[in-house]
């Protein structure tokens, strides 16, 4: 698999030459969606899979906006004038032909893709087609139809039909010998001439997101999709599931315009020390914003993925300021509510196995090199994760129940724990051989 | 490098067709040192790299016992009997002559390698030389003379010489030609004589630990490398590496034929919360306590690295037992010691910050899947670790300071926290995209 790596063309043709009638003229692949320039998305995610040129073809009216574009985000490759846009963004490819070699990646500058969309479209062949699009106006989409591999009719209109064209293509040069020939014939040639004369091969990559942007209800459907495929998931307890993800992907749907992970890191852990020294005055208002606290803490990771800003000190950050507000929180509602030192024992004991509960994960990360919830499953629903453990924070201090609280945390974190080791102790039979090899070999790629 | 891995050989040639005499006329690889024999040593770190059929010759006496070996131990390959041993360990090796092909290693059933030397040396092609034999007796050793890379005399005698003879060799089936002509010739033939003849070439593979063994007085000499050679000293604080080493490492020469780490880590661990609940009672002697399990911690680690019995999961229960010992050892001793809920918010934020020196070590290998002692060099230095605050623990409460142990406790641990996440911070800006790629090749290759 490793070569497929270096089988991902270098260069990458982006069209866009149409005018944005629909979104008041304006050049699309510049609007923003969760905070970054739609062709600039495809551009990062392209680049992270080892594509380093980009061509981006547009009209003489864009042609400023682009290079401007190219230039402050430091893209390299370079902007080529389409003189007839009216002659369709078939003819638009065409007029790439003298700037590519190779294979190469086509691409439309409106076209919002995932990750994992690019990740898997750019290791086909020919047009890749999608036979389960989630986030696409099917009445608007151009549909495939495909015989033995290849397209034998495309167009909007087709009553027979098997996927929905992407607007993703990996290519080669053979390509404009048939541009050529159109141009020659055809007055004005539409990208889906192209495909059907060229009877392009097909390559399904299917169900992952992606849409086009044509209207400005699409920039929000985007930008709602952009959040959506944002949650991470991994890790997540029940509460967080069936809770916390439903609210803070709708605070993330409004603030991912304006917003970076970074200050909404702060504010949430401004909002966690908030909480836990409200405990001093009126310990249910402070369970309460802890609750607020833990579903803000979702935000900034949502936020981070949706605008590609993802960082792994971003992370890292996160993860320790968690265990600090944790920590804090329970301190201080010990501080106010309890008094002898038994319950104190009992407090240590909570405190110590909140912690331990994320310890006992990252330890086995640090250990195994790959992610506990990928190699053990029952982990995923062992109770006791934080949006848990705060949410039964909540419930029990409001219910006036603190020390039940102290106590139901400190058994059922500590449980948890001894059931992660019981569980990697059980699977380390089976793995320990296979994850020595992978970590020699990695040790090898760092000298 | 990831091709270097490939080029070792399959194949191992190892001589045991000596009498061992003195010995007590024992066959001398399958005595035991660190609990194994000392041929299934070398074995199970050639197998690391990929070795995969071991050709042991032996004399007519040891058969029966090395192939007995073979069987009990699993191991690939067969043995052949030398029913000349007295022609020397030359004709040994070309005893072996109809059962390799292509390229093989040549080595040793009586001498103790490390990993590291080994590692290095099946990189090498021809004779391994050791121009820093550290753990050698040089008198009794083979020298050699080298000139443009290549063997021009060899010995134990000799009077130039640059290198010791390593009794690890690369070889290829062009030896035999020369091996052939001498035992025509010869009666008698050493494998100097062989390496003298051929003019083999010499790859040298300096200071890392390995030894042959010739007497009892050697066999307690390879013990004590081995055990020191097992010390992991990352991450170790000021006072492991001058006290609690000393006495660890002493431990475990005298525990290592005998005791697994497996049990050592349970022994450690009743030890740790023996001295917590002594804090019941007397606290002095629990601290003094305390401060001999930390001492133990060492010990698990060093067995299991000497008798080559280290496993992931060990490392990782270890960690979690430890974080135990000290979350209880501070609850009961606050318990015992402490009142007021002022000394006990202390006491929790203490608790908390012992805890998440441990946690924001191994939350970053989650992040970044690399040891940040490797790349944040500053780390090793700042005070905080384990073994640090244990004597700080002992120190203190032998002094009867408790209070001012829980407050220095609680500032040392959680500003090493804070200093931890700068010092991750100030070099995200530098590794973040490198270890970006490492973690998607190793998806890559997870595939």
């Amino acid at each position: 698999m490793l070569q497929a790596v270096s089988e991902v063309p270098t260069k990458a043709v982006i069209l866009a030459a149409g005018f944005g009638t629909r979104m008041g003229r304006k050049p699309k692949g510049l609007l923003r969606v969760a905070g970054r320039e739609i062709i600039h998305r495809t551009i990062l995610l392209l680049s992270e899979l080892g594509v380093s040129e980009f061509i981006i073809v547009t009209n003489e009216e864009y042609s400023t906006a682009y290079t401007e574009f190219m230039r402050t985000r430091n893209v390299k490759g370079r902007v080529i004038t389409n003189r007839h846009p009216e002659r369709g963004n078939g003819y638009s490819l065409h007029v790439a032909k003298r700037h590519v070699t190779g294979s190469f990646i086509l691409t439309m500058a409106d076209h919002v893709y995932s990750r994992d969309f690019i990740r898997e479209a750019v290791r086909g062949r020919g047009l890749i087609a999608d036979r389960g699009a989630r986030f696409v106006d099917i009445g608007e989409a151009t549909k495939v139809k495909t015989v033995n591999g290849r397209v034998v009719d495309i167009g909007k209109e087709i009553r027979e039909w098997d996927a929905v064209d992407t607007g993703f293509f990996v290519l080669d040069v053979s390509i404009f010998k048939t541009t050529e020939r159109l141009a020659r014939e055809k007055l004005s040639m539409s990208l889906s001439d192209v495909v059907r004369e060229a009877k392009l091969p097909v390559t399904f990559v299917d169900g992952l997101p992606w849409m086009d942007v044509d209207t400005p209800e699409d920039m929000k459907k985007a930008r709602r999709m952009l959040v959506r495929t944002a949650v991470k998931g991994r890790g997540d307890g029940f509460i967080s599931r069936h809770l916390n993800r439903k609210i803070s992907t709708w605070i993330s749907y409004h603030l991912v315009e304006h917003v970076g992970p970074g200050s909404m890191t702060a504010v949430t852990f401004a909002v966690g020390v908030l909480s836990a020294l409200l405990n001093l005055w009126f310990p249910p208002l402070a369970a309460v914003l802890y609750q607020f606290d833990s579903i803000l803490d979702g935000v900034d990771g949502e936020l981070a993925r949706a605008r590609l800003e993802t960082s792994k000190f971003g992370g890292y950050l996160d993860s320790i300021l968690d265990r600090y507000v944790d920590g804090l929180f329970i301190a201080l509602l010990a501080y106010e509510s309890v008094s002898g030192s038994l319950w104190y024992l009992i407090v240590l004991v909570a405190l110590l196995g909140s912690v331990m509960v994320s310890y006992s994960t990252e330890r086995f990360k640090g250990a195994y090199f790959i992610d506990p919830y990928d190699v053990i499953k029952p982990l995923r629903y062992l109770p006791g994760k934080r949006d848990e453990r705060v949410f039964i924070a909540m419930v029990l201090v409001l219910l006036g129940l603190v020390k039940p609280f102290f106590g139901l945390i400190a058994v059922l974190t500590n449980v948890r724990v001894a059931a992660t080791v019981y569980l990697a102790w059980k699977r380390s039979f089976t793995t320990e051989n296979y994850l020595m090899n992978m970590k020699y070999l990695m040790k090898e790629k760092e000298v």
